[in-house]
């Protein structure tokens, strides 16, 4: 596992595969765009879920589960969903197998078809609404606010671990309300609850903002995303939050009765992040030695690596490490103690930095007889000698520092990658050389988006949602625009 | 939602239907067999998953995700694994819609027919063995200790809430060892787990035994299980473990190189138990007033019903009740204090009653001059009225209490409801009367078993762990049989 990365500089995107890989986060299989998340990546995963999921309750919500299979014709009942909504879907047409004639394998049985197929959701709005139907009839019944940790499948032809892949776990909240308002205010909570997330856990600064009308949710009135930027200068929509109007009760028929008596549609919301966040949080921070993680997603905070030759060395050095581990256990730090006799020191030097855990702690016998230790932290690389009565408060200072530091230089990554342009060509020239966002105006027509991203590319990824208002020309029309609009390529 | 429930002894199973239901456990839904897990029964199943989830990494495992898709090949890989297991799976053929002629519906892209259909996993053995060949190679990489939480799909003909649903939520463990000693003591530790979590939160005693050869996971050298006794008198299986030899090792030819530099198969197991444990709980315990739920799995452990005419009424008992709550979570006991006024106390009462809520406090404006509430336990119905100073040592001894006590009654019942058998007429007798488990001595041949079940609709449960030698003769052919084992009829 300690081979060399290929360095970012010489293939990002190769660098990334093999981060993936090497860590032990993903792995490929089998199947078709279909991934399989490794231990390691798995108790990653875990921590954002634990942490998101604790948010979704504090703001209101309940978990509940949903079938994950859909009739194909609530496909097409809402209008705009079905048209806009990839139709690269997972279909069931047959419920069973039978032994092949010469009994050695096994075959679908003709005489078993569905009589209508049945789709594995790519999203859930439409089971989930056709259901709220029957648990919706009064204003008492509102706001319904229900979240779900799924899996869900869109047929991709391109995949990429983590970041597009075939079956994916996600969210989806699905929320019900009685007025517009309220229905507005859950949007933008949900969207402040991913930005809080990724801006203090996951230290990825996301700008917030809404979609252009082409790159909305199919059957949303509004969409609005965090995006960010990754080291690449490309960036990565890491959550969308939807205002979905009416359109979903109109087309489910979800009505409820009003304090005040009257028959009213309902308005709904969806929001949902997925385990592409792995894939933002590998591409924010980590380097050419391996995953940076930030310490409150690391699944291991510290390690302990002891440097032994005899095996009373090992007895002397592990008698005062199991002290210094209960001690920042019950300060809710994880540690490991890696007594492992088969792999070197060094070995597992390179495999823990390849691992992205934060903080490494060596100690060997001339350290013992000095009371020291050595702490090396994992962002800077930064190696300092520490006595060992400090370890309790100076290791929770470290990581405190380290979320921070991590955060901070992500932020100012993306500021020196953060260009306002005036014209087309300097648009072009910003995106062939440094790439990252680009500011710029133009005149929010579908055509002139289509033009620029035929032409460049580049996407509008938001409109940022605390945008100034500033008077200024369209870069490829020259017709009049009244903001500037956040470009990048993307992921 | 307070309307009756049918009595037991009137029909036990409109009885079950209707406490999932009225209850908000769970929820029929538009896809034939597949069920909506409403929110009150998701809480439930995530103490569950999180209580499971806890013991199985305290043991060693870690969790990880593998594809919902098996492709149709791997199915066939294992001999006994594809003549044995369903073949009711649900069948993607297809990865494509596309809009209908006249744009108004979704259609199937017959052009987009994969060439090899997947199969939405029934269980994970063969993509999962397919896996550990690229991962094991050394007995370093041994054991392998690996835990999946996931949704599985089998087309059952015949539903029923929880019980068997087409698709379920489950989650299936997945280890190798480099021995045959080390696989079967791993088989026996998770049986012990399920044990232990089936008696001492879920409250429900088990029986601990093997399965004969018929009623044997495919491809299994052994399956180990724990048998509940329901109310009705029907055992319910609620875990499964199973050695599995070297069968899917062999068929996916993974071999490790031992310690010694041999290269040979590894020895695996498999275990799990599902969204069906939900059925289980409903049915040991509640009666015929609503759910009753063993307090350490239930969401809310207490609810607090103030009765008040006025505002003020109302502020001066949400004022002594506040302090009470916030001394009871600082126990980790979770209280819910209903102050809707839309509602009556009565409508209340029952409503919790209904849910199982395990403990409801009322306190009304003369309580609040005796400095006293009324506390009712679910279990016993039994009423008392306790000074609120109490409350903080009383209402955790009363959740124990509860706890020791469901546990016990479901102990009682089994007790009384397990009978020996000498002969076959008796046999018959038993089941059609009183039901419950049988222990009668039979010839251990599939013929004589085959015949039991075909005659009687009972089967061999399991042969239990701790049972005695006992020499005697099979009820049905009077050939000779060296234990009894236990018989039932089940869910």
């Amino acid at each position: 596992m300690s081979s060399k990365l290929t360095p970012r500089q010489t293939d990002y995107s190769k660098w990334y595969n093999e981060i993936v890989i090497n860590a032990g986060l993903a792995d490929y299989s089998a199947v078709r765009g279909c991934m399989i998340i490794k231990p390691y990546g798995y108790a990653i995963w875990e921590k954002m879920r634990d942490i998101l999921d604790k948010k979704f309750k504090e703001t209101g919500h309940q978990n509940a589960y949903f079938p994950l299979f859909i009739p194909k014709s609530f496909l097409s009942k809402e209008a705009s969903h079905v048209e806009g909504f990839a139709k690269e879907c997972a279909v069931v047409t047959h419920y069973r197998l039978k032994l092949s004639d010469d009994k050695k394998s096994v075959v679908v049985d003709p005489e078993a078809k569905l009589e209508e197929e049945l789709i594995v959701r790519p999203t859930s709005e439409t089971i989930i609404w056709n259901t709220y139907k029957s648990w919706i009839s009064s204003y008492r019944d509102l706001p319904l606010l229900i979240n779900q940790w799924a899996n869900v499948v869109r047929w991709e032809m391109r995949t990429r671990l983590f970041l597009r892949t075939c079956e994916f776990l996600w969210q989806e909240g699905h929320t019900a309300h009685a007025t517009k308002e309220d229905a507005l205010k859950e949007t933008l909570t949900m969207l402040d609850v991913y930005t809080d997330f990724a801006e203090n856990y996951m230290a990825m600064p996301v700008i917030k903002g809404t979609k252009t009308e082409s790159e909305r949710f199919a059957g949303a009135d509004d969409t609005y995303c965090i995006e960010a930027l990754m080291q690449d200068g490309k960036a990565l929509q890491s959550g969308t939050s939807h205002m979905l109007g009416q359109n979903f009760a109109k087309a489910f028929d979800v009505k409820f009765t009003t304090k005040e008596g009257n028959l009213e549609y309902v308005y709904a919301t969806s929001w949902g992040v997925s385990t592409r966040l792995m894939g933002a949080l590998i591409m924010s921070h980590s380097d050419d030695n391996g995953l940076v993680l930030p310490p409150l997603l690391a699944p291991i905070q510290v390690v302990i690596v002891p440097i032994f030759k005899s095996e009373e060395d090992l007895k002397k050095i592990s008698e005062k490490i199991s002290i210094i581990k209960t001690e920042l256990e019950n300060k809710n730090i994880s540690v490991k103690f890696d007594t492992d006799d088969t792999k070197t020191p060094g070995w597992k030097f390179a495999e823990y930095e390849l691992k992205g855990i934060p903080v490494r702690i060596a100690i060997g016998p001339r350290d013992l007889q000095n009371n020291t230790v050595e702490v090396v932290r994992r962002d800077t690389k930064e190696k300092s000698i520490l006595p060992i009565s400090e370890l309790t408060v100076k290791i929770p200072e470290l990581l405190k520092d380290m979320q921070k530091n991590i955060y901070q230089k992500a932020l100012k990554f993306r500021e020196e990658n953060t260009t306002k342009v005036e014209t087309y060509e300097e648009f072009k020239k910003i995106l062939d050389s440094k790439g990252g966002f680009i500011l710029a105006h133009y005149d929010g027509t579908k055509e002139t988006e289509e033009r620029i991203k035929e032409e460049t590319k580049a996407t509008v990824r938001c409109i940022p949602l605390n945008n100034e208002k500033e008077e200024g020309k369209c870069m490829v029309t020259g017709k009049p625009s009244r903001q500037r609009v956040m470009f990048a390529r993307a992921y």
